[in-house]
């Protein structure tokens, strides 16, 4: 099955938006074995888009339309697919009794314009969308295929994993499809690249993505095989290569976030951990707490920006700072002990150091255990952003080996 | 005139890639005054570029083909071009020579399918590309333009700025483009849609779009005039409107963040902020230090995950949390004169609440100011990541208000 994927909307053709919904899509789709022949982005215009979604069909089984389905007379996607089907369209009275149900939810009340988003294509199935007031739309006929997708990504998503996969894999011929999804933490996209690419360029099956962002890299596996045990085989054959090599930089095999890798390893040893934060400002209890359940081993954090905080909060001497500058390994050091000893964390991590001018990248953490208090000096490259990011990862990654060394 | 770009490649198909050509082509078409009505990716499909071609010609002026200029079989983009077009293809002597020189200087020696990057379409010029071995192309026919580029960045990008821009301003009128960019918090976007929706779809120059993230939407206001007075005057007619009509939701009309408007309000009156943070864990501080030079007002914060530490670092009384609980008013209060009073700071804005579980989104906020303490009760929806990014936001906002209202 051959598949497009049709964006709806002119504020995606702006120079700084990109398309994720199709990069997503793509994945999903690859993983069933379909394969994606044609994407685009189409302004709010509702003849392109016509024309667009009738060559679609011409050629694919498929055409994937996201974005669009919004209440406004901009969002042209209901219109264009049912002129390209050459089919009408019915206002369903319980559609918009759930977008109705919706609004009330939140003691909002629908605009009259919101009624649009209750028209369906004749012959359409209604699919529910549980994170938005557009529902989507699944119109299969003679072999071809148009589903309708709100454009949000966290509205589209959940939709693709519970109802248009499902769907999907019931008309594909059976499949077995296995997966890995390893997580390595601060190498460099091409020195990774260099050590694992003469064994992975041999395998066609599984097939090897490589993903990377800063200090971040994804390494999808993807093995397909009529027989599930043979998709294991091929899978556990390169990824053991592949961890063979890599060795402990891998800090997740089942796509968690070093956050989430962290935390799960905390929780299972009782442990706590703290955080004492300069120039990141937040960046990294945001980190840690962005993982659902993170109240049992996050023990709190101090957000010391200024000097006089950094000794009121934390009892970094004074004249320590004075002498080493607040950009130093022994200010590092006498943060993480303070956040240690204030919250009686297992741990606490430190970050103090230069985001942005002259000495942008320079960054100093720390780290307190139970049994030594030491730190670390970082060079980081980029932006604010990215440094701010990156003395993040290096501070979780050096935790996550801490806890690993210490709890042997 | 409009635009429309056609990247031609399978392997921009895969769920990694990201056309970023499109991204750069479309800056720099829009600074010519040049509108992008809808972009593609098409795989290495002759028939189906060849219709691509034709059917961006029928509806925009101007059709611009990055890629597919290589020397294999699989590289389309001239013959899908010419069959498009109706027109033959010649096989240019001199082009041929330039890529024999180029392989010469490189010690290398021309295969005998690169002979067919030396074909031209009848009629086209010839574009030189200093970078790489596939030159581009341009042809011209009644008012409708095909440009072929090569797809790699780095040949693409010079080629772009010293070829393409140039002719396409001598082809354009001269014209002014004048844009401003309103950034407005905590209003749904279907609220704001049918607030302004009335006005904005009068004009047709300025040109509005508008984009919306969770409680935070952007208004791009773009107008064109031969003459920049009168694109600055349609400009002011249009948002002028709009400001009556949104008012003090608007944040910022130049493009700045919620965190750098409000941290330039703080820094014009010297004045200082701190946080007190549960449910969000650091992403308040994050986010008010994400803005360069936040030292200079962000005064620290205290991020007290658990009870004990609110009672411990930020003196909440444990009887006031036992009584009330600590997801409430009175320790969304406590909390941020807590945090005032061992900082120092002007303000302090303090967050709890429950980002997850049973009742995930009910949240409080508190605000410490010279004059006064509140707090405001939240009914935040979504997941974990939005509820968190929704009680930032609206701390951020309610302090704005609150520096505006006492600095009056």
């Amino acid at each position: 099955m051959n598949a497009e994927i049709i964006a709806v909307g002119s504020e995606m053709l702006t120079p700084d938006k990109i398309d994720t919904n199709s990069l997503y899509l793509t994945q999903e789709l690859n993983t069933l074995g379909i394969e994606v022949v044609a994407k685009s982005i189409i302004g709010d215009d509702r003849a392109k888009l016509t024309a667009a979604i009738a060559a679609a069909l011409a050629s694919s089984e498929l055409a994937i339309l996201t974005g669009g389905l919004g209440p406004t007379e901009d969002d042209v996607t209901r219109d264009a697919a049912a002129a390209a089907l050459g089919v009408g369209q019915h206002y369903d009275e319980s559609v918009w009794h759930q977008i109705e149900e919706r609004f009330k939810k939140f003691n909002r009340t629908p605009s009259a314009n919101n009624r649009r988003q209750a028209d369906i294509l004749d012959g359409a199935e209604v699919l529910p969308n549980p994170n938005g007031t557009a529902p989507g739309q699944w119109f299969s006929r003679s072999g071809k295929i148009v589903v309708m997708l709100p454009g949000p990504p966290r509205e589209l998503k959940p939709m693709v994993a519970s109802q248009i996969v499902p769907k999907l894999s019931q008309i594909l011929p059976p499949m077995a499809i296995r997966a890995r999804w390893y997580r390595v933490a601060l190498m460099g996209e091409s020195d990774l690249d260099s050590l694992i690419a003469p064994i992975y360029t041999k395998y066609t099956n599984p097939v090897t993505t490589i993903l990377a962002a800063a200090g971040d890299i994804d390494i999808h596996l993807r093995a397909r095989s009529a027989n599930a045990e043979e998709a294991e085989n091929l899978l556990e054959d390169l990824g053991s290569h592949i961890e063979s090599l890599i060795g402990d930089r891998i800090y997740s095999n089942n796509g968690d976030t070093l956050s989430k890798t962290v935390g799960d390893m905390l929780r299972a040893l009782g442990q706590t951990v703290a955080v004492a934060e300069s120039c990141t400002g937040g960046l990294l209890g945001a980190t840690i707490t962005e993982v659902s359940g993170s109240s049992r081993y996050f023990a709190g954090g101090f957000l010391t920006y200024t000097n006089e905080m950094k000794t009121a909060l934390l009892d970094v001497p004074s004249a320590l700072i004075e002498k080493h500058t607040e950009v130093s390994e022994e200010v590092a050091i006498a943060m993480a002990s303070g956040a240690r000893a204030k919250t009686h964390a297992t741990y606490a991590l430190s970050v103090t150091g230069y985001a942005d001018g002259d000495q942008a990248g320079l960054v100093f953490i720390g780290l307190a255990t139970p049994k030594h208090t030491h730190a670390r000096r970082l060079s980081l490259f980029g932006d604010r952003q990215r440094v701010r990011g990156l003395a993040v990862i290096n501070c979780l990654d050096w935790l996550r080996r801490s806890i690993a060394h210490e709890s042997r």
